[in-house]
């Protein structure tokens, strides 16, 4: 990553289940690991005042409001006009702030940023974007729950929104394309697969065709698109899937005596496993198509992961991810 | 398992990418697991009769087509009459067998049980559900693929006929039952799956409300329900990803000659592991809702694929699956 210029960040200091205390650690470390990265600090004065104190990056932005994780998302962001995510949000429209950062209510981040940035030209529907490792690869899914529904229109968008992601994030500059269907054939999947499948052959470059289920952990292709209701599907059972071998991989190591000392032994490289795998290392995804950066993180983020969002969001700034989505929407165009 | 009846399943000898070597190996493992298991054997002459000859309980049925594996299902069907799919499912249609099993073609499969043997009474679609190993449980899904689409009514119906071959083949009397989803609340999901939710709870006994992506590994209820393009993406995603983990954890077992040494130690653990997780320990799938038992097997299928499908078969059999979901079925209609 080339950090030629500096980047600033408004983070949301009460989003998230851990929050303030996980996003102040992690904004901390996330100084330290690239000092051209600026933080505006948004929150209840009594948090974010003390903290741009103590460090001279950081700049308080007040919030009287909060938008909790369990409020209605398009209602909260209505009501609380001086919640921590609204205000956030605004900062990038006035070009107070690079990108904008919360680990808080999802659907209250989406609502707020397309309200407020609002979309990117010819732009139908934002989509969440989740970067995921495979062996010796990086990948990107999406729609992983923007939209619970997608028409053949919406999928190539998200095509076209993913390949400049993953040329943003993942350095490689002629991205592969692969939408997610239950068969290679074009014939196979919903009619609205079938249909987006077509458009996708004549209208995406770098597109690869069909993946399915059972491709998409080794990395087949850079990009994979889905509606957000099979992607949401897909992206949780691979964390709880992961979760659940690893936890039985743990039961099969301490299962005797004997396998204890081994396990002892091949702790390392199991430990350097457990953190590929973890969520956390990639931290926040992108809501692209809104006119702006927007990086949201797990609501359960601890301070690994705002670290890694911000610096998502750091490159997303740096490699100009809205004009090159903007770009690439208007070639497609024609 | 109770063994009180014997049972005869008609197999497909030429089904599956290592037929008919791995069929006849795992018919000849099964009739020595189930004294009371007898087979007749559909294929070419030359293979069955010969094998018949050695085994008292394998009755040989000729059958003189074939039905590739790429071939366009319902046409091939409509084709070959003497294919060894299509006089498999007329032995049950005939009762002169009580179950059908093939590793051949799945859509081919589908298309002769749902023709040959007709479908239940009131059965809109019929569903293929497999079985699926958790921790410490086993459950089930459906439909993995035999609908690309479903409608809220069709969920419904893939409800009951879930439940019902939860009782047979997990033996749990009273199976929780849930809907994929991409949030707990009625209110999340498409609104074909809202509408589907509110239809459940009132419809569906045991019905437990959404389940997400990541709570199905643990196996949060007996059975989880969704449509075949989501159910089949979920599916080959697990099989995917368990493959890949467990590659990865291998890796890491071999990474350092230390790690090796400890690695031995684990192996008979992780050895246990692999197996609970490998696909063929379950075999095969039926497709739930035709009038008579069809069990479709994975076209990669080994011996001790067909062993385990064959198992499922006589369980289904002997458990009066067809039974039991026209029962549920007629139960929901009031």
């Amino acid at each position: 990553m080339t950090r030629t210029r500096s980047v600033t960040v408004a983070v949301d200091a009460m989003g998230g289940d851990h929050a303030p205390e996980a996003v102040l650690e992690g904004v901390t470390a996330a100084l330290v690991a690239d000092p051209l990265l600026l933080v505006a600090l948004v929150g209840p004065p009594e948090i974010v005042h003390p903290f741009a104190e103590r460090h001279p990056s950081v700049t308080a932005v007040s919030a009287s409001e909060v938008i909790g994780m369990d409020e209605h998302p398009a209602a909260a962001v209505r009501a609380k006009k001086d919640s921590s995510i609204v205000v956030g949000c605004r900062l990038v429209r006035d070009g107070r702030a690079d990108a904008f950062f919360s680990a808080g209510n999802t659907g209250a981040c989406m609502s707020a940023a397309t309200l407020v940035m609002g979309r990117i030209e010819g732009v139908a529907r934002p989509a969440l974007a989740t970067i995921l490792p495979a062996r010796d690869r990086r990948w990107i899914l999406l729609d992983v729950g923007a939209n619970a529904e997608a028409t053949a229109e919406h999928l190539v968008q998200f095509a076209h929104m993913g390949a400049a992601y993953a040329k943003v994030v993942l350095g490689v500059p002629r991205p592969t394309v692969g939408l997610l269907s239950i068969g290679e054939e074009a014939t196979k999947g919903t009619p609205l697969v079938q249909e987006a499948h077509g458009m996708m052959a004549e209208n995406v470059p770098g597109f690869a065709g069909n993946v399915e289920g059972d491709d998409i952990p080794g990395g087949k292709t850079d990009v994979v698109v889905t509606d957000g209701f099979t992607g949401n599907v897909a992206l949780k059972l691979m964390e709880g899937l992961a979760r659940e071998l690893l936890a039985q991989v743990k039961d099969a190591l301490t299962s005797s005596a004997a396998s204890k000392v081994a396990a002892a032994v091949l702790k390392p490289a199991l430990s350097r496993l457990r953190d590929d795998l973890d969520p956390d290392a990639v931290g926040g995804a992108p809501l692209l198509g809104v006119d702006g950066v927007c990086i949201i993180g797990h609501g359960s983020s601890g301070p690994r992961a705002v670290e890694a969002a911000l610096g998502v969001a750091a490159t997303a700034v740096r490699g100009e991810l809205v004009a090159k989505i903007a770009h690439s929407l208007e070639c497609a165009a024609g």
